[in-house]
This record gives structure tokens, sequence and C-alpha cells, in this order.
């Protein structure tokens, strides 16, 4: 299961790895905190119904199930209401593994995601590995371990490509497409790693205070072996 | 291969991860780079003949040879014929993974054996993983693997005890018997991982600039899950 | 005055001090922000009870008063309700040193709490000194001053062993029981301190901007040399 | 524009910056939090209005408009009302870059302020640059940029030295007068950086995901230049 | 002019800014501390004068001046002889900035050279700023000051494909090739820093003990925008 | 004991605590590495034999005693035989602490009088407590134990008086006067430790591996408070 701020951030962050996990035959849980109705130039409303559908279709090309959806962008807040609704939507889908933001992401609405997993997770499965995602440009962020997603990043590429709202305002926010934006990423964490492409990972301190896997056990990595 | 300062750091910091290797069979090298002869009160040639032999009884409890001895304590420095003669021993063994002090270590003797073995690497093998073994106290390690050592804590223990002319002036210099450092050392390691008793490694940053070892395929934890 | 999150925990980082501190004559109060309601597998209500009585219980040891005790496991937030209430604690104890957890400790309570304190004492007393304790597992905690407990650590491990509620399930969840937990505990901040046993702790940085006690001048160590 | 918790944070951390944006033809408008109720001896009520016209005397001597004031010391949370009240402000004046606290300083209010400044930004202007300003006494906080302040130091003093009410007890509590203290920061962050006297700056982490100013082109070095 | 420890490094590391640097009518000095006589299948002697040559046409395409090459390969040491030649090139082309290695870059030559560079400078020019250039992999290095190099990546990629004996075999050792490499990183650092190509650098302490130039008056910058 | 690179370091980095220590009957030897032959406009030979005087001078006014003194500025390697005259000079005054610089320092000499120091250190007394000192400006330096130095500040600033041959060349240099410099950087270490003049230091890690003096029990404060 990802817990993800907004709509596209799973696609930013952790899709190719998730594309193996789903080869390797796992159900994956794409949540979305927020309705992503702030990311462009429409209204909230319509914004919010068309980036849904786009999160739909991005899941399906690796037969995920999209949930979450709280409220809207840069509404999210550590408050109790939240927290239970998420644990909610973990005891639902009860995750062996669990990815999330970094609580000390760059956007308000990544770490507020990542306080709220830390949280949720302590009030559902105090044993589930949580693993945080690398930040879209990677400031600050120094993976423990890489996963190898040289096969999978042409459909990450094709996964991002869904959210057709987020290409031409981030392109020109950022000046690069975001295609180019995730190849890069893809390539860099790869030169760290001795890999064409690569994404990083981290566990979270959960370790510091009940069970924790050992990184050689990971199912992403021993699944996709196979 | 373990390319270590003095004869008792192996006992001191990856033993337990180095009898399971045993276990699993590979074969084992340990690299003490002094002679240990100003490790206690005897005089230094005694005592160098005194610390190889506890070091050769110690080794023989997992079935590993003894190789190095360059000179003695508080004499390495990081020159050009000791990179040499310890690229010679590294040539000599060939081996698959290569563990060591890290180059920050608090001993000076340790942060140029760790220099050393990134140097002697660099000259002979450059895509060899190198993996970095706790420091004595631990103070500004922060492992990013932790290997299980509950099954080998007791022959650790019992390995460290060879080094008979070690425990009565460390245990009065620390206020601790050795044994009961490294028993708290596992302890405390294991707690920080939810095992009963681990040791703790670092990859060499060798992966910024050649092929890395995907931690999950090191051969130290496959071949003792077999 | 120790502000802490569940029943057990001062005994988990802090209680050898105490123990010292106690000894030496001082008046110590072991604040618990929550009921521990959730850290077993009785009922909320009668695990609440159950471990007041035990947290009474191990106080008792050091001649410690109980306090606290504002909501349940997993439902502090650092609003201005328990802020203010905890600042009115503060008040009726006046303390003259305050130990707490680190705002990034690793359980999401900790945390708060730690927050929850510093904000407290902000509001009462801007020149009490705050020492943060250790964690559970040490991970990312440096500490800069080190107590020796070798004295008191048996007292810990009976005090500890008060918590009668928490002793099996925190076993088998954690492979280890907790007075194994804290011997290994004590035993490496020992050997990191040379002593046989240590607590370790940091100043909080209130010293950015306002008095701050020099570290010599801490009366749990000159009133236990007495 | 300055978004600062307290009445004379802006004097402690950026005046002297502030003091060259002017000379440089800026608009400047500083943004206070808090009423600064609370830092000193009077009254809340007498002492808030006492602080307001401090601060507008001080702002006067450099031409900034003063604004914010949304509750009293210690009663800031970083809420969805506050959040947004700060997001109308940041719409009314428009600023072309802005400085604030860092979310890790050492005091509760300046904290939130700068999670508040981040979230505000994200909701109304993602492009405008944020640069995190000093802390008062500079504990984890290393600049990545310096700016000269030599020529407005001795303005800054007189900008502090408008809030009377500060004075006697700061001096007090901090073994120091406050002129004494901002002389010591200038000439501390100059020497760092070869100047006279200086302050120095940190950029929020933004630049991780919109666009991100060269440093070299800040305006307030650029216009100073002129 | 940039100290670098072989042949390519430039390439790798800085030839963006170089190029931007080269266009606004700068001279450049490219000194390379060895002779790259082992970055390869050739024989050494061999290999260094190829590698010469392709350095030579590199630097020609941006009218850069080579020198330096002290020894071969891993035969470089932080001693007297060597700080005192790479001080007499130093004098001899005066420099008003130099770019090199950091200190605790991953290979034991860039570590040398960056050490080198700083004993050298001491000794020759201590005003002269000292930049750090990112690593290969960029693996805990951080930025401080990135350069848009968007208009002169495509000369970049074929100065460093001038470097002909270091295409094959370190595009099988990396799992990619030489030009995706520094194109996944010119993105990767753009990607930082909102640009759609950038290279990223650090200032050295100098400016901890004499004069530090202000980041905005860097002429690499000032110049090219003109 | 302190053994620092240049004559004038002692003076610069902690003379207002060894001030203290003299006041308070202990015996004090200042360890210059270097001649500071290089520290100025003078012909070497001539600079050397006026910064001895100006150093004798100097210790004379705390009683202290100088020694060292082993090669011109920027000669000091880490080898054999420096470390090994170095170790004589500890025999011979046997101190029961000593202070030097960090390894990590902004200047070379610093940096290799450090590491010199901690080798020679354990060749010869493995149980002495290290202490490094603050840096000129501070940088990456961050003390965990601080002096109150409000009395000495004036003595210190004599001290550094007498190093006449510094006085013009270093204001030039650095844009402000010496004793401007050692007046902020005291004020600036105060407002970080609630006192109005402090010097900030560090504990060597040898803590973490043989006996660490608990910071209250060290002489310097308990011999200061009688």
């Amino acid at each position: 299961m990802v817990i993800a701020a907004h709509p596209d951030d799973v696609e930013l962050c952790c899709a190719g790895t998730m594309a193996r996990l789903a080869h390797a035959g796992h159900d994956l849980v794409l949540v979305h905190m927020t309705y992503g109705d702030k990311g462009g130039r429409d209204e909230p409303d319509v914004l919010a119904r068309t980036r849904h559908q786009e999160a739909i279709d991005s899941a399906a090309m690796i037969g995920a199930v999209v949930d979450g959806r709280f409220c809207g962008d840069l509404e999210l807040y550590p408050d109790d209401v939240t927290t239970k609704a998420l644990a909610d939507v973990w005891r639902k889908h009860d995750p062996s593994v669990v990815f999330t933001h970094r609580p000390d992401d760059y956007h308000p609405d990544h770490r507020i995601t990542g306080e709220l997993a830390l949280a949720a997770g302590a009030q559902v499965a105090q044993s589930t590995p949580i693993w945080f995602m690398d930040t879209v440009g990677g400031v600050e962020f120094y993976p423990t371990d890489y996963v190898d997603v040289a096969a999978t990043l042409d459909l990450k590429v094709e996964m991002l490509e869904c959210h057709k709202s987020q290409m031409t305002w981030m392109a020109a926010a950022r000046h690069a497409s975001m295609p180019y934006m995730i190849r890069s990423a893809a390539g860099w964490r790869g030169l760290q790693s001795g890999m064409a492409a690569a994404e990083g990972f981290q566990p979270a301190r959960a370790g510091d205070a009940w069970p924790f896997e050992d990184v050689t056990s990971l199912t992403f990595d021993k699944e996709a072996a196979r």
C-alpha cells in the first residue's frame, strides 16, 4: 500500500517499484490523501474529478486499487479525524508493507501525509514495515535501499502520462517536462547504485521500537526475483 | 575478507556475522594490519607473538585464515608501501566481499586501516563491495543493515575470550569485561532492529562510482538462509 | 520532573538517573501524558487502571509522585487544551529541571509529548533547563551527557518489572525481555562513556534564547556526589 | 516581506538586510504573527499596545509597513484558520521574496510561524522564493548566504532600541544587553564570511519542487549594489 | 582553474559551467593531477598518452589549457612534494577562482586532490575562493549553488565524448553510457533548482578564516550574464 | 596542555578558559606545532623569531610554558617523525587534560595538528581526556560544553594583542580587527549559553574506546569554582 499526498505522487516517487511488485503478483492499493483539486488551472471541483479519473487510469496499468481522497489540497492537518479515517483505510486493506512520504518532505501536504501514515500505523499495526519514498527532487533524501527499475521505467512514464492535466503547467513551472523529470531522477538514482535506472527508499524508524523487517526479506525484491 | 586494525577487532566488531558466513560454507580471511604489540602490558615482541597465536586460535573456531601483520600498533600510515602490500594480500585472496573499519572510526589505526582498504580496493578490484563494520562503542555509526547474530553470539564471545592477553587490562580500562561489552553491544543493536542480538553495517560509498551490490543479494545473508 | 508519554517510559529511559536524584534527596514528579491504555492486550479501561497502579508502584520505589494522564494512547495532539493542562501541572510542581522525550523520537506520542513539554515550558518557566532523554533503541539520539547508573541499574530493572502488564507482549514483540533490553542499553551507553552502565541525555535548545545551566552545575550530578 | 513571530524578531534576525533593501528602494512589509503580549512584565493588553507602537516606530525607520497580529504569544497553532489568515495577508501584499523563521527554530512560536509561512506560500504563490533567517543564538543554523550589513548595523541597533519594553528584562535574562547581542551576532556572522558584519540566510527547500531563484539574482543584493 | 584527479573528471563534474565561463571570455586552466593511466584496459604508458590527447581535444572545445599530470592513478599522496608542485602550478596561472573535488569524495584520488588543492591554496593565495564540484553520483553532496547549464549541456556531452578510451568499459561497469550518466545528473540537479539542466557546487570553508567572496559576485555567473 | 597549530591559535580559540585554569592554580603548557613563519609579511626567519617572542609574552600573562615548534607553517604532515616528537613533548609534561584543534578544522595546519594530537595521545596516554576547541569562525563546530569567560575576556584580548605582528595584515584580510573578532566570538558563544561571554568545546571521541571523564568532573571548571 502506498499512502501519498496527491494523485500523481505515486507515479513521481515509486511507480517503477510498484510495477515490479504488481508483476510479481502482489495486490496494490494507492491511497491519495487529497483530491488534487489545486494542482492545475481548472476549477477545484472539475479538477478533482479529472484527476481522480487520471489516477484510476494510471493505477489500472498495474492493476492497483485507488482509495483515500479525504480533503482538498493544502487542507490536510495532522488531526484526530484524519488519523482515524486513514487508520480505517489501513485496517480495510491490511497491507504487508506501506510506502509513504517522509515527514520532512518539501511540500506541506507530503509532510502531513507522512505524519498521518506513522500515526495511523501506530494505531493499527505496529509491526508493519513502513518505507519512505524519495522526494521529487531528492533534496535531503538519502536512500538506504535502491530498487532496480530499468525494466519498468517506460511503464512508469506511461502511468505518469495518464495525469494529462498536470503535464503543461508542471512543464512550465519546472522548465522541464514531467517524463524528463522522472527519467532524470531514475538515471541519477541508478548512477548512485550501479543500475541503469533506480528508485530510492529509506525505512521508517519503526525499527527503533518494534519488529523490523530485515532488508533482505522485503517482499518487493524477493518476489520480483522469482 | 575482513581488514581490521588489531588482532581482536574482528571479534569485537563482526565475529557474529563471520561465524554465520562460516557456517554457510564461505572461506574467510581475517587480515590484521598491525601486530597488536601495544595493546597490553607485555613487551612488544612478546605481546606480538602472544596475540598472533590468540588470533589464530580465535580464527580457528570459524575455520578462518589469518593474514596481514604489516607493522606495530600506531605505526600504520596511509602510504604507498602499505597500500601496495595490502593490495597484494587482496589479490592473493580475491574476496567477493570485504569488511573494514570506517575511515572516521575513533582509533587512529582503525581510521588508517579503513583508508588503506579503500585505496587497495581501488587498485585491485573496483567492483568488490566493501562494508564498514560498527565501532566498539557505536558512536557516530549509523547502521543501514543489521545481521541477526543471536545464534552465533555465544561463539563470538568464545572467540573474543581467545584474546586472553586483553581481558584484564581492558576490563580495568573500560570498567567492564570484554564479554559484557560485546553482549551489551549485540543487545543494543538488536534492540534497534527487532532481534535479540545483532551486528550493524554500512556500505562503503563505492556505490557512488562503480557497480554496487543490491543489499538483498549479499551472500552473507543469502547463504546463511539456506 | 519527568514528562513522559506512557507509564513505562520513565523506567525505560531515565529511571537510573532518577533513582540517583532521589537518593540525593530531590523530590521527583513523574508526569505520564497518556493512560497507557493501548500498550497491551486488555480492554483500554482495565488496562489504564492496571498501568496507573503499576506506575504508582514503580514511582514509590524512588519516592516519586505520579501526575498527568490527560488522554488515551495515540490520542495526544499538540493543541491548546493539552498545552495549558500541562502548563498547569508544571506550575503546580515548579520543577528546577525537566526531562522529556525529543520531539523527533520514534513514537508519535513521544514526539508530541516533547513538543508539548517545550510549549508548556515556554508558557510557564523560560529559564528552567529541559533535558531530552534517550530513545528506547537509541536510534538518531546522540547524548552529550552521560550519567553513571551502575549503582542504580538493579533498582531501574525492579522499577520496570512493576509494569507487569507489559512484560509478556513486549518480549514477544521485541524478541527480547524488557530487563534484557534496558540492561543492554545501559551497557552500551556505558561502553560509550567508560562506565559500566550509563544513561544518555541532551540539553533542549532552550539555551539558544534564554539562560542555560552550565552542564557542570546540574543538580542531579552535584547532589549525587555529596 | 518578513513573516516573524514576535514584534522584535525582525530586528534581531534580519533588520540589517531589510535596511539595505529599503535603501535600494524596495517596499517592505513586516508581518508579526503574535501581539508580543507576553514578552515582558506588563499586563498582556497593555504590553500588546506598547509593543505594537514600538514595532511601528522601528518599521518607520526603514519605511516599512506592519501587518499580521493574529493572536497572543504562545497561542499560535498550525491550523486552518491561521494559515488562511496569513494567506490573505500574503495575497494583499503580493511579495517578490519572503523571509521567515526556520520550522525547527528554538522557540515554539518561531517554529509554528515558519510552518505557517510555508503552508500559506504553498496556497498563494508556489514560485515566490522563501528564505529562512538566522536564529537568535545561531544554534543549528548554517547559513548558505551572507549579506553584508556593516553599513546598516547601527541602524539595526537603533531599530531594536525602539523596543524599549524588551531592553531591561531581556538583558537580565540573557546576561547581556540586546544591542550587545546583535552586535556580537553580526560580528560573528561577519567573521564567517570575511565581512565586518553580516546576517546569514538559508533558502527554503521550495527549490525541491518549483522554480527556484538563482542566488545571484536575489533583488536584495542586486538592488543594494546599484 | 579546475584541479581534478583524472582526465575526464572535469567533463563529468563541471564542464557545463566551464563552457559558460569560456563563452563569457574567461581564460581556463584544467589541472589533471594524474595521468589517467589506469582508467581503462590499455597498458598504463599507452593509456596515459591516449588520455592526455583526449584531454587536450576536450579542453580545446572551450579554449582551455591543460596542466598538471604529476603521477599515475592511485599513486597520489598528500605529501610535501606534490603540494609544492601544485602550488607552483597555482602560482603560474594565478587563478581568480578554483574548482576542485571535495576532500570526502568517493574516490581516493579525488579526496587527495581536494586536500592537495586546499593545502596548495593555503600556501599560495589564501584569498582565492575555492569551490567544490559535485561528485559523479552526487552521494552526500549538497549543493548550495546551482549553475544553469541548459545552454551548454550538449557541448559538455561532446567534450566527454572526446574521452573515447573511457566510453566502453565505463558503460559496462556502470550499466549506463557516460552521456546518459551526465544527462541524468544534469537533469536531476536541474530538477532541484527549477532549471532544465544544472551543475551543483559548494564553497570551501575558506570563509571560516579569510576573505570569502559573496556568492552574488562570483565571476562565472556575472560574466555569463553579460 | 594546549596543542595548537600557530602561535596565536591559543589566544583566538581558548585563552579565556586557559586564564581561568591559570587563576585556579593549574600549570599550563602551550604547544605550538609550527614556527608561525608565514602568517605575515616579514621574512620567515625573522617572523619566526618575532612570533616566538610574542607567544612567550602572551603565555607569560597566564604563567604558561611554551613548547613545540616542530616545523614551518604549512610544512606539517601527519607522519611518524612528528607524531613521535609530539609524543615526547606529551610525555615530558604529562598533562591531565589536552585541548587541540578538530581534525576537520578549516585550516590544513589545524587539521593535521588535531590528527597528530590524537595519534600522539594514543601512543602515550589513552586515558587522558582530549577536548576540541572552537574554530576561528565557528563554522561546523557545535560546542557541547561552554565555559564562562566573562571574567577573563579582557585578559584574552590583551594576550592576543601580544601578537603585534598579526594585527595589521589580519585586520586587512578579515575586514575586522583581531580584538573585534574574538569579542564577537565570545559574545556569540555567550549568546548560545546564557552567559555574557563564553568559549565552546567538544570532547574528542576517545570516549568511544577508553575511559571518558564525566563532564561534571572536568578540573577546569571545578578548580575555577573554588
